[in-house]
């Protein structure tokens, strides 16, 4: 079975079990229906994927690693629906985001439900008697620790807006911002997996590595689809970390190595709400003679690379094969 | 020792165990000023309190459970935090709240960190060997659950705003709503005292009673400090719930049972966001004719008697009479 079948087979796994700890019917229905609204509009499930694939590789029982699957997407929407309110984003998965749906209020609401949902689900895991109780605990304990640095990692996305001409901010200050934006949650949940699966000491690190290595190279090919995607299947406007002077790595590049003409142009379209897509244009042509997508291209690249590496410490086999794949898919994904 | 007491020194036990758990050098500092501007504004410790006292009066080690109460009181200034953003209130313990000082998109992602720390401290109970391990994971569970009540409370607050006159809502939805957005936390920070004090079933489930009765009376009493308090003792502005629309039961009340006259000046200022103090004054009068004010303040007295009554059932002694004596204070606070 290859990373596709596995990925759909895990899909309706996961429906199964989101219905069965986290039921339609629940009152008051507006905040149970603001809050399943992403949830129900699609994503791939990459993160509870990678709970589940970590498990099935350290050979650990799937069926009890499920309540924290369940939990890490749900952590994985509540962060997605709080950060569309503070980004001001009005798109997301093709569809209207929640605050523009049922107001700020109420997305603030739906937001912090499903992060204490989140953790009552994980409970769950304790009916597992087999599940050591002290690997739960410490499954949970980064979990929490995980939404703390997420947090961090959206205030430094936000501090950092409007910075990429401040000779100052490096690239390792991007990389520590995605790392805690974004590749922590990828990276708990492959712990998490191991954990839960029994897996040893040793795999539980190594899976870390890995998740951490595709988390990082994940959000730089979310930063170049940014800029480059096709709307459609990006869900979002192209184009809206320009209008919004996000920090990515991409343009932190092009303005660190544009000329005169070049800085002239950025300088005009960065952190402008209403950019054409004339001007969208033109900032890609600078992105492009800059080599500044190929940079951060080759970047990722690379970490997909050290993920790929790192896993070889476990045995050949299907279920190793698939977290190979996916490391490549996350490459290739919006093309 | 007496009440005043007890709480002035567990106040100083609490910023000791605060300081040591959500120290004050974490970064990004712009978040975590944030995240601690209203715990640094003062407030009783009310919730933390009833953790700390709960646990003594079952006979438990005190030191055990301080990771629990700082847990209470962050989830506690996470709701406050957030609800200020929903209810636009600009005003909370004397200070401007967190969002006026910071903004909205700081306020959100300030409410949310305090939520994760509180988990993330809470685990540090398990570092007490002789505490059951069961006890802790139950303690957690129920707080988690205690967050999810509480945003269906805050909605369920919501969807009730702009409603008095609307026959078909009635005391008990009143009550149920309070219930969830204030009784719970107060009566879970019972019930985790108790459960981490090693108490009997029988223990934490009569402190888990006296919590409810007790926290459905400190809302009551909230409600009508609301209209009659005093602006300084209260920390933001008097009549907030008259201009907001809420549904209180003071209002519920008086809706019910008012003449055309009294109806019509209640029509007029319910819900007008620049009431006049001319007009405020009016509607406490009516508040006064009508007798609401004095029906919900009996009502609080009854919920405060059967508080007391249930906490019979422990033998008398100090920790008993604080506990009584705070049940007393509910009513008292605010003059």
């Amino acid at each position: 079975m290859g990373l596709q079948d596995s990925i759909a087979n895990f899909q309706r796994l996961f429906a199964i079990s989101l219905e069965r700890f986290f039921p339609d019917n629940l009152e008051p229905k507006n905040l149970y229906s603001a809050s399943k609204h992403l949830l129900k509009s699609g994503g791939k499930r990459l993160r509870p994927f990678l709970v589940y694939q970590s498990c099935k590789l350290v050979g650990g029982d799937i069926e009890a690693v499920m309540p924290a699957a369940v939990s890490v997407e749900l952590i994985h929407n509540f962060t997605l629906i709080h950060d569309d309110i503070m980004d001001e984003d009005e798109f997301r998965r093709g569809v209207p985001t929640v605050h523009v749906l049922w107001g700020v209020p109420m997305a603030i609401l739906a937001g912090d439900v499903l992060f204490s949902k989140a953790f009552e689900i994980f409970f769950h895991c304790f009916s597992f008697k087999h599940i050591d109780r002290e690997r739960i605990v410490e499954s949970m304990r980064r979990l929490a620790n995980t939404v703390t640095v997420i947090a961090e990692g959206q205030a430094l996305d936000m501090s950092l807006e409007g910075k990429i001409f401040d000779m100052s901010i490096t690239e390792l200050d991007y990389l520590n911002m995605i790392y805690k934006k974004t590749a922590i949650l990828i990276k708990t949940a492959c712990e998490i997996g191991a954990l839960l699966g029994m897996g040893s000491l040793e795999s539980v690190n190594v899976l870390s590595k890995y998740g951490e290595n595709i988390g990082l190279a994940f959000q730089m090919r979310d930063d170049i689809l940014g800029v480059i995607g096709d709307e459609k299947v990006l869900g979002k406007p192209v184009g809206s970390d320009i209008r919004e002077g996000k920090c990515t790595l991409v343009l932190l590049h092009a303005a660190r190595n544009c000329d005169d003409n070049q800085r002239k142009k950025l300088q005009k379209c960065y952190g402008k709400r209403d950019l054409s897509n004339v001007e969208l244009n033109e900032i890609i042509d600078v992105l492009k003679e800059t080599g500044s997508l190929e940079y951060v291209s080759s970047l990722a690249e690379k970490y997909v690379l050290s993920a790929k590496e790192v896993l070889k410490s476990f045995f050949e086999g299907e279920d190793r094969d698939i977290l190979m794949e996916l490391a490549d898919y996350i490459l290739a994904r919006g093309y």
